[in-house]
């Protein structure tokens, strides 16, 4: 190997690999029978080593090394830095540790699944301790600085750290719990009782089909499934899927899983497909992936704008139980906060003490101070301190979450990132698109997704997730936007004072 | 690698791979997107490449031979022996072969889609002739004894011959033609218009999920999708699916093919799953396992025992369609038969003399007896003999089968091969258990899939396949089995002599 050709054709290999891969788990969650868990677990496990194994090659580490020394295009040349910088992560692994890891989290995901089952969260114990050990070798095998956690942090928020989020997530809890106090004690409250009626399953299906298309996913680049937790998985950049899950006592449920995970998709859709297994063809970070999946979800989906447009389809589809349902009502009712047990259940404002709970659990069991024995407790404890809730049970408590049995530490705060950014991109959107907000009443969305694609998802990894920020907006990550954004929004909602 | 235990892991590696191949194809027959197919189709092609690529390797042909002159014990010698002779045959064909026969198959692929369009044979005649050409070459490079057609049928059928199949097929043409002739001219039919009335998709749906249960098939060891064409496929022992198709203008169309691909499944269920990825855990040959869906599609679906059982069930899904249908109208009905042009949509007793013809003709082409420019001409007169039908174009005549086109020379006696099996396998089950057939009546099939299960299932590629049926019957294939079937279930059913 000795051209950049090489190159491409010997990490598009290892694309067709991952597609696999990808396609097994989703195969697992959406189709596969219980008997077959076991043999699916070591087919994925032989494809994941494998693949490693080929990234990790002392001859692919060589090409790199003879390809960053010669003439090549601005774009190759670029390609070759980030794969010789995702070279040298990666080969910190063993394949040893991969094998493992991946069998890890087959046996934790269905020992999660039995737990949640029994309500029981002793039986998930072993499953997770066996993850947890091994985030802890895998943060000692990639090496960090300051907290463990940093090393897990990194690989999905590159430059993210425990020194730069804990102040910046003092902050959001400082400003956020004294806002939602006011509102809890002056706003005024809207009756939201509609959105618990019963909605049958497959006119919630139905409805959840128009919105993925009407927010501009292709549905012949994808489809979407029912599976325990909603995910959006990338088989290839002209095949993206979305899950969802129903609950028939709950419209607005399906609706948010259905625009974040449609989000999400919409920028995987959005990836240049020249670049199919190459670094610039990748998203960025998954702080970045959750902006476009919170954007869509909460500046779109949870806007009177976007309302104005879908309503009345909907009223069509449940027509006694959106009776008399005026648009102001609806928006009300669909925007009605409060402190709650389960974080995908959860407001745009709770959402981020949710996602705080699990960042202090994460830095626990990672430097040890947290025990897995004793995990349960220290949630329950932590959500009646932050959330003021008391937790009834495990399976609405600790088990609520797939992450930790697919051994994603460090994934978590990513998701308040997420919003931050989502902020800031839709705000300077607007700023430079005012029509956004009446097409998307007049339900056309194509301008903003036009801007994320021009401003986001054709760069794919060009730009680290700050920069890409500043090239997008104008100035680097901005908490201010979110903030001004819920208090703008909910002042006028709760009729109180930002 | 140099132990027993390498060798398992190694190939259980490559099943592992051919697993994943499995779900890609199956998912792009069942779930893909439009858009996805180019990079689903390189997908495949990298696996499928790695898994060969591993299975030629010197190194496996070496651990091979150190293993086969080291103490094992015998099942471990027998895997051997079989992994011995697999990669013998493999490694037998040249990389310039392998080349020139896949170009020649995309070439008579294209061919043949033209000539079908254009409804002219002569267009095929040229990629016809290569492929006639590099069978014989790839028979002379693999070796044989007696007929050179013997060097592609033990491809599909390990043991089989012209030597062993012409008795067999003349037997057939002799006693099968005479047969048929005199139910066409003294026959009594049966008005079975109430088959073609019109079953709603969704009910048809829930029946064919029934027929699967019923004939033991286990549903957390696999499932049934909707696809273009049925078909059967393994992704481990313990995940192996079905997929049917409907048309709601017929109602036994897909109970036949429900109970053929069950039948399939059933046995990869019933293999050895300790045994995952080595010879004695794979099926011996497309004849035996034809003969498992032959068996329970036509000696059970096709039977008045099995309608004894489910009629009444049916009957509660279509209640307007099959009203005042009796058992004995029911079961005269569903085997009203008659010859016709296309093998695929023939009945059980005229499709094998659509095998025989391309039995004889496939002799003919690779032994230079039938040319293929003259092929056409000797198809229809070979129909007009022993068929009795006119062909009135290329299309519904020598046109009709992609297997040629494919390059698979032999393939076509193994579909036969599969019934005759069936036949002798039933009859000796039931003559083992003569409970069986008040069994299948009262609705449990129990004994005859524990007798397949005991007595074909459980010995993956132990025996030959007419080795196999030697200890499973006490006596190598027999005709008569077949024949007497035949003749005795439709005399009755046609009220002549047999």
């Amino acid at each position: 190997m000795n051209s950049y050709s090489d190159y491409v054709d010997y990490l598009q290999k290892i694309a067709d690999y991952n597609g696999a891969i990808a396609l097994l788990s989703w195969d697992n969650e959406v189709n596969a029978p219980r008997k077959g868990a076991a043999f699916r677990g070591r087919q994925i496990a032989t494809l994941a080593a494998e693949a490693h194994e080929l990234f990790i090659a002392p001859e692919f580490g060589a090409l790199l090394s003879y390809l960053s020394t010669t003439a090549l295009t601005e774009t190759e040349a670029h390609n070759i830095r980030l794969s010789t910088q995702d070279y040298q992560r990666a080969t910190k692994l063993p394949v040893s540790f991969v094998k493992n890891f991946a069998e890890a989290r087959t046996n934790a995901y269905q020992a999660w699944v039995k737990a949640r089952e029994a309500n029981d969260y002793s039986l998930y114990i072993p499953a997770l301790s066996k993850i947890v050990e091994l985030c802890r070798e895998k943060a000692n095998l990639m090496g960090y600085k300051g907290h463990i956690y940093n090393a897990l942090l990194d690989e999905y928020e590159e430059g993210a750290t425990v020194e730069m989020l804990d102040p910046l997530f003092a902050k959001i809890k400082a400003e956020l719990v004294t806002f939602v106090q006011k509102m809890q004690q002056q706003g005024k409250t809207t009756d939201n009782s509609f959105i618990f009626k019963h909605y049958p399953k497959s006119q919630q299906w139905e409805n959840s089909l128009e919105l993925l298309k009407n927010i501009g996913y292709d549905m012949e680049a994808g489809r979407q499934d029912y599976a325990h937790h909603p995910f959006c998985t990338t088989f290839s950049p002209a095949d993206v899927r979305v899950t969802t899950r129903v609950n028939e006592n709950d419209l607005m449920g399906m609706v948010g899983n259905c625009i974040h995970e449609g989000g999400h998709a919409l920028y995987e859709q959005g990836l240049p497909a020249t670049q199919y297994g190459l670094p610039l063809g990748a998203a960025v970070s998954l702080g970045i992936h959750e902006s476009q999946s919170r954007l869509w979800e909460n500046h779109v989906g949870l806007s009177r704008d976007f309302w104005a447009s879908q309503l009345d389809r909907v009223k069509k589809l449940f027509p006694s139980q959106l009776e008399g349902v005026s648009l102001e009502h609806f928006y009300k009712s669909i925007n009605q906060v409060a402190p709650n047990l389960i974080r995908t259940e959860a407001d745009e404002l709770h959402y981020h003490l949710h996602v705080l709970i699990r960042y202090e659990i994460e830095k626990g069991l990672t430097d040890g101070s947290i025990s897995v024995e004793n995990l349960a407790k220290v949630w329950n404890e932590k959500y009646k301190t932050i959330l003021g809730v008391d937790v009834p049970n495990d399976k609405q408590g600790v088990l609520q979450d797939i992450h930790w049995a697919e051994g994603l530490f460090g994934y978590f705060p990513t998701y308040s990132l997420g919003s931050f950014y989502a902020a800031q991109f839709f705000a300077k959107a607007v700023a430079q698109y005012p029509e956004i907000p009446a097409q998307i009443a007049a339900g056309n969305t194509t301008t903003l997704l036009k801007w994320l694609r021009e401003n986001v998802h054709q760069y794919g990894r060009t730009f680290l997730p700050n920069e890409l920020c500043r090239q997008a907006t104008g100035e680097p990550l901005n908490v201010d936007y979110f903030l001004n954004y819920i208090k703008h929004k909910y002042a006028e909602i709760y009729q109180i004072e930002a």
